[in-house]
């Protein structure tokens, strides 16, 4: 009897050893897959940044202009390197904790094999035990029971080493797995970070070399250029004369119109060395 | 005429520098708050894992407990660094773009009084030059038209070189501020990702230093605590005996119920080092 007891008990902690496992890799695969994604999201935010630098980048004047441009690369390496991260995640951490999901199924399998022969043993033992009380003469039906209590020992006897072994190994196998996922969940995150360090230590330096008073001075230049016209043409024209018709008319408008695009020219002649407009950009 | 023109193109590039601002700091602000509350679901997530890691140290041998406890630890302290990173960000990023909305709104104010003065003095050459049309002769009232257009004039002049100042100081704290914030946001993350490669560097020792090895003696010492039944007793108490009896009955009940407290008793002494039984954990 107590023999089936300790195989029982034994049952108790092999299954326990499964149960937490699968219960805790569970826990660590899911959490693991919501750091990953979240990982992912906030890729996904500092792409937009880079993006929205960019265009920024593109509207303003050559000094700010390289600064941004530079620092929107530097941001974007770091968000190749997260997404490099979020890869070696997938594949080195989360894929394993989901592959051990069908690992567990394997070992849950054998204890259930393993339960099967001790639940005949208890039927054979059971068995023996009604035919004692109903016909304790019936010494041949008696023995063929005994026989059959024996034979169902040693099945579940020999059953009980495999699944010691089965069990031993599974264990060894988490525990080496558990060793295994987390150093790479934390050499992936060191390098991610490592690399972050790097980068954002050029960033740094691209900020930090920015010279604030040569884009003022086209800032500058820029404002003054459109008072250029200011300077350029004498008071008197600026003095209404009746040869020049300023209402709504036609003409006016054309006039204005002209005016206009030369301002542009002259806008546009000021600011040679940028690629593109930044007025002209918002105006569309 | 040429000088309101001027003028006119003159608001249109301060008016477009200060729209360019509104619209980048917005969206910056914007995403950088959005890049932040990322951050903070990414330690959210980090401390749910740190939270089943430690769970998860109470159910397993003392090798493996200590080792998932220090690395929990780690983990731990990485996520207090990116809660601080989260603060900063908040405090030094996404407040002054915030506040960035009121500046540009004083900018605007400055920009319209402007508009206004403008407005006065087109009105003025409107007047003077219908009166030129109607009344050509009526040199009082065209005299006193033409003083009311020089008036407005002076005014439109002088606003003109108060609002290049507004102007200029915008475009320079802008540009400073554009520096200041991005520097700030780049040292944050840099200070971040330092303090992370430190802690996952001591993360990395303490994964590699487990010993599976002892802990698998633990595991096959309580394995073979109960196997411990099967050597103290001799298989002929297993063979059955009319005087035990199997059955259900009341007594076969209560032995029942006493070897499997005596089985958990010698778990315990197996486990005596452990502070809480794993498998008593998992019974609850």
């Amino acid at each position: 009897m107590s023999i089936v007891l300790s195989r029982d008990s034994q049952v108790r902690v092999m299954e326990n050893t499964v149960t937490n496992a699968e219960k805790y890799f569970g826990q660590f695969c899911s959490l693991l897959a919501a750091y990953t994604r979240k990982t992912a999201r906030l890729r996904d935010k500092a792409d937009q940044l880079v993006r929205q630098l960019t265009d920024f980048a593109n509207t303003e004047h050559p000094e700010m202009r390289a600064t941004m441009r530079n620092f929107a690369e530097d941001l974007a390496k770091v968000q190749d390197y997260r997404q490099a991260e979020v890869e070696r995640l997938e594949t080195k951490v989360v894929c394993p904790l989901k592959l051990y999901g069908t690992h567990i199924k394997q070992t849950r399998a054998e204890i259930k094999k393993f339960k099967q022969v001790q639940k005949n043993e208890m039927k054979q033992l059971e068995k023996l035990e009604k035919l004692r009380q109903k016909s304790p003469s019936d010494r041949q039906t008696i023995s063929q029971a005994e026989t059959g209590v024996q034979r169902a020992s040693v099945d579940a006897s020999r059953i009980t080493h495999q699944l010691e072994e089965v069990i031993d190994t599974f264990q060894k196998q988490k525990l080496k797995d558990l060793q295994k996922i987390f150093s790479d969940f934390v050499t992936i995150e060191m390098v991610f970070h490592t690399k972050a360090v790097e980068v954002y230590s050029s960033a740094f330096q691209i900020l930090d070399s920015y010279d604030l008073e040569r884009d003022l001075e086209d800032f500058r230049t820029k404002i003054h250029g459109v008072y250029g016209h200011y300077d350029a043409r004498p008071f008197k024209d600026t003095t209404p004369s009746p040869a020049v018709p300023w209402a709504l008319t036609g003409q006016s408008t054309q006039t204005t119109i002209r005016s206009q695009r030369r301002d542009e020219e002259e806008e546009e002649s000021t600011e040679h060395s940028a690629e593109e407009d930044p007025v002209e950009d918002l105006r569309g």
